[in-house]
């Protein structure tokens, strides 16, 4: 830092493509303070070392930072100052601080909001990879899992139906170029996934989109004889990971297209500086991935049935078996992924499965480990909220049980999943016309609970990906303020919850896809509507439900519902378990 | 336009304030192309002259421009092109045309959006006033009402204090002056009003805040001796209204605070350019007098009592005397205007009132005309929409009722009305956490006739001033975007309806304001939670309620507001017009 007459330096928890799930080569936080955990910064001065992370973190930070001298800023705590916050009072303006970042690690907007507010602090803001020179022995490397074709029988769009839209779209906003450095649109533009990374099929590469040439930039090692084959097949041209910067800089077109969001500072600043640079937030990629065709919908729905079946299959297990044995958070966890993995094409879990039971369950992001987990036993609300990437597509689901003596349930319990259920109905049962966004319906799932003065901390939706990411946008349902409509073809989660510290937690989650609604009757207006289809199917425990408290309409939803999943289900199950369900799915 | 080599030249339809209700002085767009309508911008090229304006003033604008040379452009159509569009589409990019708008009568934003637009398109954009030249014979002076006092008694908070926390907001921004052009920001800042033109209460003038001196920039025919007073009183220095400019150009200052959504570039580019322009929209002015105080809103209550006792009156005399001679919506709108203006403290109505009679209230923007106006005969639906300025407070209210024989009331008027009722009663009956935005309960209003493909194309609530403007920043309950928070103390309509071209119109609109929500019971998870108080006090015609489609929830809310409404008006009813009001609010 002195060389480099630097004053402070920021290490961020990122990777150079903004990506949910990391490879462990990136974890450069991590390795400068000792803590493992997946969100945090550190911020490193000539004389001091500090890590902020959030409220999820601060044990694991506390016992991970023990016996060194990095000190533990809890962000989640009201009086705790941003980074920037702390910078200006820390560095005296006198000295004309140089604060460094690897701007690799920034995307162009997050890094040009730090700027600001640092100078408006009086500090300045520079680009220096300060950790790659040090951190040489031991650093992981760059993942290595092969390049395969995405079949275009899953895909449902070949690559070059695909990249005329983007060089459409590049057209309308006068661009010649368009850069992508997204993992999943790179995996959804070119029909190609790998294994780079847990949970999300992505491979770690660039692309860089013209008018007539399309470019992936990739570790020659990811590249066998049929990735070479089919990249070669789709017109594709290869370059090593590291030439993306070398060819931004060479590259002679009037103007580039760049999702300020997504792309990174480094990528930004290697591009020609006689090349218009256009940010397009959220880039045309992400908007088209997002909106699923026939073929990616008919998938969705052939996963969901496949994981109907494992989910049925597993509560079957857990409450007429389970218990005969000693079971953990953990070892429940297993079980469902063992019964997942049984469906065909099933590659991953779509996230680490969270099976939170009594207390644990209220805490949002809980992450069981085995060393601490807790045991099953006793009666009491067990919370399950998992996933499963299929070549066929993604899912994610949440279900709520009471495990043990049903004469148990208690009044709050009801109340509080009753409240649940019904903004979950609320939401799946919405119409809406062309245009609106989810920031309008998220209302829907919390009406029930702001009415008695309760809400819960998440958002109520969130984009899925198609055998990609299980977060992905731009859309969404959430209070936030966001500007991208629901379209025809979107897939959202929508999963209220409700938590009550070191009680329980209740979340109850499908997946909808949006869809036009037919049969608006004779009275309506004209406007195009819109619907939900959900997609997810599994039975809801109707024992916590307050029957007192749910209209006629909404009763005779679930019980359709459940006619449905019964229908879908059983002739997948043996007899035993179908006459289980059968129970489970009556009429109310 | 030679003269200045200019090849096209826009001549918008607004005042340098951002207004609402225009001065006549300032309707240049009426004065060049003929056309009276309250919307509408016409665009001069070398040889063509057009104007556009939207679906609500296309017969009037056809009859207004007919025998000119000037040509109609139906904005509304989806086929027709914007100003830009056009302009870029009709000015050969060869000749490097230059369009030309007088800088006074654009926002700042409103400016650089177009500036933008015209510059992708080839054009360039100059400020030049080509009119105040030419109209100079006939055309109107700047209106001379005289500035009086607006007691702290009805304003509830002193000039001092509002100067106070104007200044802090001003350093919270690194700034040390700021300029304030929006007509209600300055009376609402200076407890000041005038009556120059229809409707508002306001009084055309510029406000310079500095950190140790205010200035208020108004035309010297407009102040007597008790305004010179008044301002003396208060601190406040005087300079003739056109001197602003030359006050900003002089303005030796480091940062300098405006709102780029009111204030015109004009005034932009008169300030030095030493000086650094903070754009800060909406100004901190509008945010403080949003939040209305409590001396502010007991006076909109006393205002909405006056209110309710001239609509209760109304009624009665539709239903028992008016029919007896013949009536038109201008009597109507007359004879209301009458009972509302005997009420103490009142000095205008708040807008022009909207008496739509049957097919005629299926037109939003309706507005009668004494020569083109509908014959109040028959049986059927009549929509009223009406408000008044008191010193207390503004009000605005919307009651649709049945005319005639009730017996007649059809099926789908049934429908349409309760549908458009439930979703008032649900916005009405909201409660939301502290931080949630309106258009997140906008479909709260919306749902019952989105559920069947129905919707209304205007907003569900705007903001409403204190004997101000009855339309306020920055909230609103709508389906657009809008970043700003509902505050405790924002005051907003809740106004959903429902039109049928040439069969009838509904809406029922009541004021609500923010407050805590108390009682939230012992399941709150502990946040901050808001709700609504309704302010408006007037019995719903119940005979258009189809009740079957009422849950007990919606039946118990109206027979509590019919008990409040009927304890508030009684005692200031005869005899007879009580015993009327009883029957009308008589529990379902």
């Amino acid at each position: 830092m002195q060389e480099h007459k630097i004053t402070a330096c920021i290490v961020p928890g990122t990777d150079p493509h903004a990506s949910e799930y990391m490879a462990p080569h990136w974890t450069e936080m991590s390795w400068i303070t000792g803590f493992l955990g997946e969100t945090g910064t550190a911020v490193i001065t000539l004389d001091q070392a500090l890590l902020w992370t959030d409220s999820r973190y601060y044990l694991q930070a506390e016992a991970e930072l023990q016996g060194t001298t990095v000190e533990l800023m809890r962000e989640s705590d009201v009086d705790c100052p941003s980074i920037t916050e702390w910078l200006v009072a820390h560095l005296s303006p006198a000295s004309a601080p140089r604060v460094a970042v690897n701007a690799e690690m920034y995307s162009v907007n997050g890094y040009r909001a730090l700027k600001a507010e640092l100078e408006e602090g009086g500090l300045s803001l520079v680009s220096i990879d300060l950790i790659s020179p040090l951190w040489t022995e031991g650093r992981p490397a760059i993942p290595t899992s092969l390049l395969y074709e995405y079949s275009e029988t899953y895909a449902g769009e070949s690559v070059e139906s695909k990249l005329a839209r983007v060089r459409q779209a590049m057209k309308d906003k006068r661009c010649e170029a368009l850069v992508v450095s997204a993992l999943d649109e790179i995996g959804w533009l070119l029909n190609i996934r790998g294994k780079d990374v847990d949970y999300t099929p992505c491979l770690i590469s660039y692309v860089v989109v013209e008018i007539d040439k399309c470019t992936l930039f990739v570790a020659p090692n990811k590249l066998d004889d049929a990735a070479h084959a089919y990249l070669e097949r789709i017109g594709v041209c290869v370059e090593d990971y590291d030439q993306v910067f070398a060819y931004l800089q060479q590259l002679q077109v009037g103007s580039i297209m760049y999702d300020g969001g997504k792309v990174n500072e480094a990528l930004y600043e290697a591009i020609n500086e006689q090349v218009k640079r256009v940010n397009v937030s959220p880039s045309p990629v992400l908007k088209m991935q997002s909106i699923k065709n026939d073929v990616e919908l008919e998938g969705e729905r052939i996963a969901m049935r496949k994981d109907a079946v494992a989910l049925t299959r597993f509560f079957y297990w857990l409450e007429t078996e389970a218990l005969q044995t000693p079971q953990t958070e953990i070892t429940l966890a297993k079980k469902l992924g063992e019964l997942r993995a049984m469906g065909a094409n099933y590659t991953d879990d779509s996230f680490c499965t969270i099976a939170g039971w009594k207390g644990n369950g209220a805490i949002v992001h809980y992450h069981a480990e085995a060393d601490a987990c807790a045991d099953i036993v006793g009666d009491g609300v067990l919370l399950l909220d998992s996933g499963g990437q299929y070549l066929d597509g993604t899912t994610d689901i949440t279900r709520t049980v009471w495990v043990g003596d049903e004469a148990l349930i208690t009044d709050a319990v009801k109340r509080d999943y009753t409240a649940v259920l019904k903004g979950h109905i609320a939401l799946a049962n919405a119409r809406f016309p062309k245009g609106t966004r989810g920031n309008q319906l998220d209302v829907l799932a919390r009406q029930f609970l702001w009415s008695e003065g309760m809400t819960y901390g998440h958002g109520t939706g969130h984009g899925v990906g198609h055998f990609m990411g299980c977060h992905e946008g731009p859309q969404n349902i959430r209070t936030d303020n966001n500007t991208n409509p629901l379209q025809l073809g979107n897939i959202c989660s929508d999963e209220p919850g409700l938590y009550r510290a070191n009680e329980y937690g209740i979340r109850i989650e499908n997946l909808i896809a949006v869809r036009e609604a037919k049969n608006l009757g004779a009275h309506a207006t004209g406007e195009t509507f819109y619907e939900f289809e959900t997609l997810t199917i599994c039975y809801y425990d109707t024992r916590m439900i307050d029957m007192r408290r749910m209209t006629a309409q909404e009763i005779a939803w679930i019980n359709t519902y459940h006619e449905w999943v019964y229908a879908e289900v059983a002739p997948h199950l043996t007899e035993k378990e179908a006459a289980w369900l059968k129970e489970k799915c009556k009429a109310l």
